[in-house]
């Protein structure tokens, strides 16, 4: 049986090209005793990939040239070795780029299909709705009547901060780009406004009228200007948590911006850069939160399906270009 | 008897100038039960009185045309009709730019002319002092081990800054300006190493050679080019403290540089801008501590006295030209 997977190429400059990840063949090996074969029915494409392809010093370690690329994904045992696991269970793992992974079971989390599609264990019920959960009520931390602002509020993770703010009887409001997202953020997730960022043309002002109460929580996966017009409008005490630079995630050099510092001097301002991997010891109960919002239509999620493996790289690239809304999946 | 005070003439464009403030002569009036007459010993000039001749907004009201200059003092009783005060106690208060001054006793802290002395209060044993302790011990917190950078180390907060950290087993790292304090630093204040930026072409490879091991923590009261430098070297789960941005107190437009965030996200660092105000209410214990440093030679302090009431605005500019060693202070 022939195993499709995606190993790094080239190290993308500025920008990846479908070039930079290349498709290759291998051979599914035979199963030993403990293990399980996996077969992807959904791969996860996240901004976070990207900064895996570069050779620089992060959080994480790259991806070698000619080697996998991560990410996650949700599979089907096809086969079992393992006592923990029947053919037909449905698991989410990291398994990187290909269509079949064999795994000894370490790292496994059953999904179970009764709660919700189990496409949503790669986003609201999966990494990007940890994020939102923890980064919101962890780092910031919000309180009842509180204007939370969250950049790319339209994506995986920022829907969810917006609606949990919400739940929290905050006031949520979300930047994004178009008319689309913007609807969507305020009309189908219920935050109560939203900045279309490729409409405005003076950002300050405009996250002045939109939250003229000033801002207390931002929650930022974008940088830039953007994040630069929030921070010209912060109130006392404010928290900032910084989740995702996207905004920075091509650039080849330093993208240059006034100084905000002397702002969060002033307002006494807390700013934490985090990851979600911090808290893996409670994803369990979070889970079951996020789970039960999602059941009870408090938390609304949508998922941005690109069919067919073939198609990662350019799935990939599309997150760049601001093409999704919600949660980008690629149906195998 | 005649007081000579200085209030604000206008409102500085940049830079100030000596003709922002104006002497102005008035009468001494005569004291009502309960009141004391205080002489100032010793006015202190500090970067933060730059942000009150603004009209913006700030954490503190700004002082308008023609009001007292704000700021600390140490004056002795010359005259009392409150119990709790006999002529010749020395205090600590805020009192503004002027030679007398009438007092309730409300804010008025007695100052202990055994301990140091009494000049320090508006030094090591005083705002500024208390400003690094707590920004260090509490805002940043320090480990044994770690490494600890402070900009404008020779100033009256960071020389304090980074003996506290020597005292608490952390490699001290200093910024500053020129030979005569980077060697006060090291020599003087025991700091392992200093950077003289007027010398450094290149600050991030600076402070990489001065910070093998990478930042830990970082004491920021200066901004710009030189902060950016530090962001650039962050060691995991970093601190910053930002207590000021002298770099900027005369800005009359945004200084631009470049975007850091990812710096922050990256090492999933934890930034806090912070008022010393906000730990009023343990002010006592952390003098005390203060003092017994002082006492037992572990904290060094240097004074950088101005002789004259007549020469506080030229003192006040002094500090934007980075004229002084430690804690400059004008003797009455």
């Amino acid at each position: 049986m022939v195993n499709r997977q995606f190993v790094l190429a080239s190290r993308p400059v500025g920008m990846p090209k479908e070039s930079d990840l290349r498709m290759v063949e291998t051979p599914v090996p035979a199963l030993r005793d403990g293990e399980v074969l996996l077969r992807a029915l959904y791969l996860s494409v996240d901004p976070y990939m990207r900064g895996r392809m570069n050779a620089a010093k992060s959080y994480a370690p790259s991806v070698e040239i000619g080697e996998l690329m991560v990410g996650g994904g949700v599979a089907r045992v096809v086969e079992s070795k393992n006592l923990g696991y029947e053919v037909g269970d449905v698991v989410n793992l990291q398994m990187g780029w290909q269509e079949y992974a064999v795994s000894n079971g370490e790292g496994l989390r059953k999904v179970d299909p009764n709660i919700a599609p189990v496409s949503t264990a790669l986003g609201v019920l999966g990494m990007p709705g940890l994020t939102a959960y923890f980064g919101l009520l962890e780092v910031c931390g919000v309180n009842a009547g509180e204007t939370v602002v969250v950049s790319a509020a339209a994506g995986a993770v920022g829907s969810v901060v917006g609606q949990i703010a919400k739940i929290k009887g905050c006031r949520a409001v979300g930047i994004a780009g178009g008319p689309e997202k913007t609807s969507y953020v305020t009309e189908e997730c219920g935050f109560d406004a939203a900045l279309d960022y490729k409409a405005a043309t003076d950002y300050p002002a405009a996250i002045k009228e939109l939250c003229p109460g000033g801002v207390d929580v931002y929650f930022d996966n974008v940088g830039g200007p953007i994040t630069d017009a929030v921070l010209a409008n912060l109130n006392a005490r404010a928290r900032i948590a910084i989740c995702g630079q996207i905004a920075h995630a091509n650039d080849t050099q330093p993208s240059m911006g006034p100084r905000m510092w002397r702002h969060i001097l002033v307002a006494r301002a807390k700013v934490q850069g985090f990851l979600v991997f911090d808290y893996a010891g409670r994803y369990g109960s979070a889970l079951e939160q996020l789970g039960q919002w999602v059941r009870s239509g408090q938390i609304k999620y949508h998922e941005d399906i690109v069919q067919g493996f073939e198609n990662m790289p350019r799935a990939l690239i599309g997150l760049f270009r601001g093409e999704n809304l919600g949660k980008r999946i690629v149906k195998i």
